[in-house]
């Protein structure tokens, strides 16, 4: 494989999905293929499953449930949209990936974070991305930029209690620490472009 | 629990449906409360995953992935049909469970079996069934019935080739010999009424 594959993580309101176009078009700016992808989704059977996960009753599926479907959607998106960028050299950034999964479902719900890792080797052969950049905001800034967002929009994962969302941030912070190399905690603070700088600045050892 | 657990096993048109119905019916003539149930499917989740899983072109989903939305259905019935059913002391019968996981999947798609024991284990805390009945039928008569059915109606994985089905016949054999006091290869050959006189005698022992 010649490309590279990046992941955003972080909680809800930290600015992922608008970080995640502005590093793609200033790495487009490079003359690098980009393709940008989300999950759960980023391919039609995955996108079907993440309809399943996001609608409905809080209660709709219990945590392991869950956590298997997450890890269904993610085989269907690695096979039909990740490898496939990857293997013709495009640079392939996902709005959350396996992180997530182990901030959700074992950090914040209560399943174990081997049996989350396990999943992704049986479902994905354990494929980690080359960089994983956690945008990090404190709990009340967080809060300040959720209030702002549409409620009605938030799903029945986003719409959790801040003890869950708590966890899940605590959560990301241990995987940082356990896999410096990988994983870095992002600075969400302040205006989006002086977030998209810190990003690229922690993507320069892996530029061509 | 005080409820039993029996699960029906086989190839495509061996008689699983209308053997449950009737061994369902011999044993509410006995006085006990009896659920009839089946898998991919059995509650209102499983249901909504049953359809991504048996609809759309055969390749829609890599085996992976098929596993891990067999798993996510699994737990998600257990939850809301199984368990609740067992622990009000019935006997609860389904249509296929973990064992065509193991043939369809792994002893016929290349898995690993451990992988297929190992998400039961994550998604279902590696619930077995107190018997599980494998209808068997040799090749001919299996191809014979099958002819007789309406090819329309064969769904995803039905549709597979004969050598698939060989090898999931051989995988259901194999498990009976590795598992004798759970699961009993009963033959599925003659009349509907002498397939489930063999079916009641091989539950004799569990009777109350």
């Amino acid at each position: 494989m010649t490309g590279r594959f990046i992941t955003l993580e972080g909680g809800e309101g930290a600015g992922k999905s608008t970080q995640l176009k502005a590093l793609a078009q200033r790495l487009r700016g490079t003359g690098l293929e980009v393709v940008e992808t989300r999950e759960p989704g980023g391919s039609a059977g995955a996108e079907a499953i993440r309809s399943l996960l996001l609608t409905g009753a809080e209660d709709r599926w219990n945590a392991r449930a869950e956590a298997l479907l997450f890890a269904a959607a993610r085989a269907d998106h690695l096979e039909k949209t990740i490898l496939p960028g990857l293997r013709r050299g495009a640079w392939v950034l996902s709005d959350r990936f396996l992180d997530s999964s182990r901030a959700y479902q074992s950090g914040a719900s209560g399943l174990a974070d081997a049996d989350i890792l396990a999943l992704h080797r049986i479902g994905s052969e354990g494929l980690l991305p080359d960089r994983t950049l956690v945008l990090t905001l404190d709990e009340a800034e967080a809060a300040a930029r959720a209030a702002k967002r549409d409620r009605g929009a938030a799903d029945r994962i986003g719409a959790r209690d801040t003890a869950f969302h708590r966890r899940v941030a605590d959560a990301f912070r241990a995987y940082a620490c356990q896999e410096p190399g990988r994983i870095r905690l992002i600075d969400a603070s302040g205006q989006p472009d002086e977030v998209t700088a810190r990003l690229w600045d922690a993507l320069s050892d892996l530029m061509p």
